[in-house]
């Protein structure tokens, strides 16, 4: 399926996507699924999550600030999407960072089947591994993936999407989306977006919706949302005049994402498939 | 009373709101609020709800992202206020999306006197019946305020804000703010406000401010907020270049409101009264 | 040691900054902190905190929506960080607003010693006295920080950094900060300022971003960064437009922290030393 009509569906089908986030980013991460053609609905208590979760195509699990309340929050939405095959997205986010979210993440994949987990690598190798440092939310410098260790990543892509039945989503320099035998690599997206806080948070709840509006194509919907975003961020650099800086970045990034065609994905898509 | 001066007591005197909100569109309530002239607190701990509202002029209660724990502030607050005698808004954020929200929204409309409850058609129908069905935190389409339908509803919203002794917001493509006799229908505000999260949030947010400095003229300062929110989403329109979209849209709404004067409100007001 | 230099570590060091604080302005905290050079992580559950403290370079706790679960890791939180030496700033917001706040306030100032403490002059004399009245977040009139009332200030700030041993940062229409015998009388900013929610929680990020960076010159690190947001509150002043607003004026104070360098820094901090 090509990436112009994974976009298509987005904006034809408007899936509505329970978000269980963190407080940090959540408006950011309402307004990209607005601009990209969903719509959002945040909740997070244990008493209603599973009606919410029932009523959206899709769930978007982040733990950016999980507390014990929200983690019960988290396994039961997650559990209930399972049991109605709506597709759920793990962003990790600080996995490895302390014992709560390392133990967390492991908990929930365990028990919750996620159609996505997108991270950057330190956060990826913690879940794989079990182990792994991590400097608060950004992947460690020594593990950041490059155009020299990109073979590497890409294996270690596709043993963890095979290991977790999981799309892996590896975010960084070049982007890595794998399943178990293919992969793409993504060359999209500016150095600038790790300068406004959440854009891989709204690339989770992107990618939420670009599955939940694809569900039988969750890896080519998986690099479509990649894509969208990396082009976004492009498109919002050019934008940036000589007193902008983060905080125009972030408006303009949501700008980009809301002005994006389907047709401009499929042209500004820079990826190969390994 | 005219809608000028209603908005001149809010410049005049800056009241203090307490803020019971979702953590989604928290910070442009708060942004909102020191636009239209008004000063924002937000506090949802139980220990300390009943201070807060002590020492402010209004109460906005708001269910978009509630929990076990708010839930009692939120009841704890409105009591409070009650007995105070401030004024306090209600927006039912997703009535009729989950049992929690319905249960927590008719607890708080049996336990607490309300000034104003303002949502969307179907999450009013849901408080109106008990029932309804809600996608998310829009009217259903078959549920939309239009002018079609306008009589019908106006007759609802008169009966309803008649049962709850409150006055009643239904926001849509034509919103409709009444008492048990009177209704403003007003048709300012743009459709492409509902693509910023929040909008009907903010709107809340400034009702409080309206009603809390025009405690004498509920209906009238209900009425003034919407015409001012939605005069604001006229001008921001106005403002959005070729690469804007709904981050830009979102600022520029705050944006107006901090810049709508009394007489620009007054003339921009768009309203027929039934 | 010169503000430029100052600047210059945060720049080069780029601290890892844990902020447990309020959601209302959380999203600013994180981009500010970005903007000025430092990363954030945002974490406030009980069970987590001191493993996130361990890994960062210094610890900010605001209380400007504080609950009981939050409260506690605070306290956790403050006293793992002193175990570490790692600096901890302290923004007591509303202190004296609720008997929630202040008695958490002096339970924090009890167990918890802090590098810097920051707050309006009501704030801080609720925390001096245990007794005042507090605005909302804002000073009352009768207790602003004055040309006329300056001496005063000064002696009062220098008297409760004698007390608390951490450098008192007291904001105003000129910003006093102050150890037991030095003080910066600062004359950066705008009165506009206090037109956009959370400059303040903002100052109190940065200023830990900026003693992390300059551990062994707390008092004129903390002058530092109260200059850089006040210059910022400048140049971003000088940018608005007849259309824009706070919220324009939001994104312009973030960006022009994001622009500015050490040596702009250096040449724009308007103070004296008293």
């Amino acid at each position: 399926m090509m990436l112009r009509q994974i976009f298509e569906n987005v904006r034809m089908k408007c899936p509505l996507i329970h978000n269980i986030t963190n407080y940090v980013t959540v408006n950011d991460c309402a307004n990209v699924l607005l601009a990209c053609g969903a719509s959002p609905i945040m909740a997070d208590d244990e008493d209603e999550v599973s009606d919410i979760t029932s009523i959206c195509a899709g769930l978007n699990i982040n733990i950016g600030t999980l507390n014990r309340r929200t983690i019960a929050s988290m396994l039961a939405a997650g559990k209930r999407a399972n049991e109605l095959n709506h597709p759920v997205v793990f962003d990790p986010v600080g996995a490895g960072a302390s014992k709560l979210r390392t133990k967390t993440a492991e908990k929930l994949l365990e028990e919750v089947r996620f159609a996505v987990i997108r991270g950057n690598i330190s956060e990826i190798k913690t879940l794989a591994s079990g182990s792994g440092t991590t400097k608060g939310v950004d992947a460690d410098i020594a593990d950041k993936v490059t155009e020299e260790n990109l073979s590497e990543a890409v294996l270690f892509a596709k043993e963890f999407a095979m290991k977790t039945r999981a799309v892996a989503v590896i975010t960084g320099a070049v982007d890595i989306v794998a399943d178990g035998r293919t992969a793409y690599c993504i060359r999209n997206g500016h150095p600038m977006m790790s300068s406004v806080t959440g854009t891989g948070c709204q690339l989770s709840a992107v990618t939420a919706a670009f599955v939940a509006a694809n569900p039988d194509h969750l890896l080519e919907a998986a690099a479509a949302a990649v894509c969208a975003m990396g082009i976004a961020g492009e498109t919002a650099y050019q934008r940036l005049t000589e007193l902008d800086g983060n905080a125009a970045y972030r408006s303009y990034i949501i700008d980009a994402v809301y002005n994006l065609t389907p047709e401009k994905l499929e042209e500004g898509a820079m990826y190969e498939v390994r």
